[in-house]
């Protein structure tokens, strides 16, 4: 392979709203388009398992995920675009992993820590109750997507850091006991922005707080919930500061620069908050509704096109993986 | 599926000797010959892993394994004989199970026990230390084994009833959780003999001990091994308690019942420990001779009848396996 891989997993985890398309989306389909690398990008079906046991909801989110990054941007002709669960492979080389893994390197996983710690806080005299062992090996398959696709760069927000650690370690266990470069070493793309992107009440974006503007709700919905947006008492006529306003903050991540320049002076100038609100609706709108209604297009009316979309990434990553695993399999003695 | 199906798990780890013959092979053979059962063999090479980290040893016992099973009276014609690495449903179905294993179950298996138990014992402050997540999350691939050809019956040693114990248990959290049957609950099938086979020094044989005698070992190192068997310092004409002697237990393990009379009436009348010897040689090598060629015929001459063997019981166990991933995967979503 003579390009560079970038691989990005999607968590099916519902409708994603303005935070996570500033925050992740955005800089991710941007990613896409960049020269020199070849971008794999998978729906984690399987990930979503830990935690979610309905299969109305499982299925459900994860053609959601799918159409909503096609939505807004992801061009399946250049990327590979495929669902974790159509790659046996991954499963396969997760086991073989697994017997690489220090246990100690499971023990100290964030997520694995966080659940022991709020295990602690509960007076819970079993401290691994209620951890599944989803939950407990998840970077092992998490290991198993990147080193399969032979993934150079992951772009992942800071939590997620510590896992592609993992996966270099254990690749570099395996690398080593076989004297020989099997498994390209993966590296963190960590988004240095650390933008926090504010919700209805101000606090940040996050489903936890019920705050969000999902990003493909109708544009009534749209309008009604930019209406609820918190502010200050000022009134019409008087001076706002817009760096201190929700309203502004979220205006100026999707309206242009001369726009927002526009809209700092208004502020300044002691523009009314429901006119502000109407602005603010109005360049959201703009941004959301083009990828709205391809959204709703390929999740509604045209559910072939997605199925079709998501089958023709399959045969793309599994090659990848194909060789992957043949590799794998020569060194371990399993052929 | 009208017939109940068994389901026997080889591990390879190095040439089987008697204690396994009598001890585990020759039962479970005999069960392959039962009626109203579909009898499934695999090799587990990747359970193997765990610990064996050498792909030419890998290789070479799992080709021994199944050499040894096929020489020893293992029809693959009536039975379904495959090696695990070429089931890639078991891994899939692993990482599912997974998600439905309380961490609890694992901490409580008895191998992940032993090994924090010896851990303790050197003082070790780490009590994970030298563990991997294979040995760890050992239970959840036996039970994916062991639910994918939906086995109703698992012959086992004493040792291994409680992974049977775990396979079931989140057999039943899966059937649960969705409403439906979808695995068949297994049981374990105890081997309630318990006998225990001298090895050379008295001691019970084991690998451990190095006191065994090899199945397949050349006639005249055979005839070497038997002449090492501890014997009390009786002369020729004193008679011998066949009962304190690995030389009559040995030897009424591969005997008729009529010899095996005999040879307790030579040892009353006081046979010489070296014609005893030798008639103890006579009904192994008889035993051990005709298995002995055909081992070596397919691990050396044959090896493409062994892969031949070896690859069609791939596609027999692979209709079974995707038979049952169908129902999990609509029971969970991923479809």
């Amino acid at each position: 392979m003579s390009q560079e891989v970038i691989l990005t997993g999607i968590k099916p985890t519902g409708m994603p709203h303005l935070g996570n398309l500033v925050g992740a989306i955005q800089p991710s389909v941007d990613l896409s388009h960049k020269k020199d690398t070849e971008a794999f990008y998978f729906i984690a079906d399987y990930h979503a398992l830990t935690g979610l046991k309905n299969a109305k909801e499982l299925s459900q989110f994860s053609r959601e995920i799918a159409a909503a990054w096609i939505a807004l941007g992801l061009d399946p002709e250049q990327v590979v675009l495929y669902r974790q669960s159509d790659i046996p492979e991954v499963f396969e080389l997760s086991w073989i992993l697994a017997c690489f893994s220090p246990k100690g390197l499971m023990n100290r996983a964030h997520a694995y820590k966080a659940a022991v710690q709020k295990n602690q806080e509960n007076g819970e005299t079993d401290l691994d109750a209620g951890v599944n062992m989803g939950v407990y090996t998840y970077p092992i398959l998490m290991a198993a997507d990147i080193l399969l696709m032979q993934a150079r760069w992951v772009p992942v927000g800071g939590d997620q850091v510590q896992h592609i650690e993992i996966a270099r370690d254990v690749a570099q266990y395996f690398n080593r006991q076989y004297q020989r470069e099997v498994f390209t070493l993966p590296e963190a793309l960590i988004d240095e922005s650390g933008a926090v992107i504010p919700g209805l009440d101000g606090r940040k974006m996050s489903k936890s707080y019920q705050n969000t503007i999902p990003i493909f709700a109708p544009a009534a919905t749209l309008q009604k919930l930019v209406a609820r947006i918190a502010t200050d008492s000022t009134r019409p006529g008087e001076p706002k500061d817009p760096n201190a306003s929700t309203v502004f903050h979220l205006y100026r991540l999707v309206a242009t620069e001369s726009e927002t320049d526009t809209f700092r002076k208004a502020f300044l100038a002691g523009i009314a908050w429901k006119d502000a609100k109407d602005q603010l609706y109005e360049v959201l709108n703009r941004r959301l509704s083009g990828p709205r209604e391809r959204y709703h297009a390929l999740l509604e009316d045209d559910r072939d096109t997605l199925d079709r979309i998501l089958s023709e990434g399959v045969p793309k990553a599994r090659a990848v993986g194909a060789a992957t695993m043949r590799k794998v399999r020569k060194a371990i003695g399993v052929n």
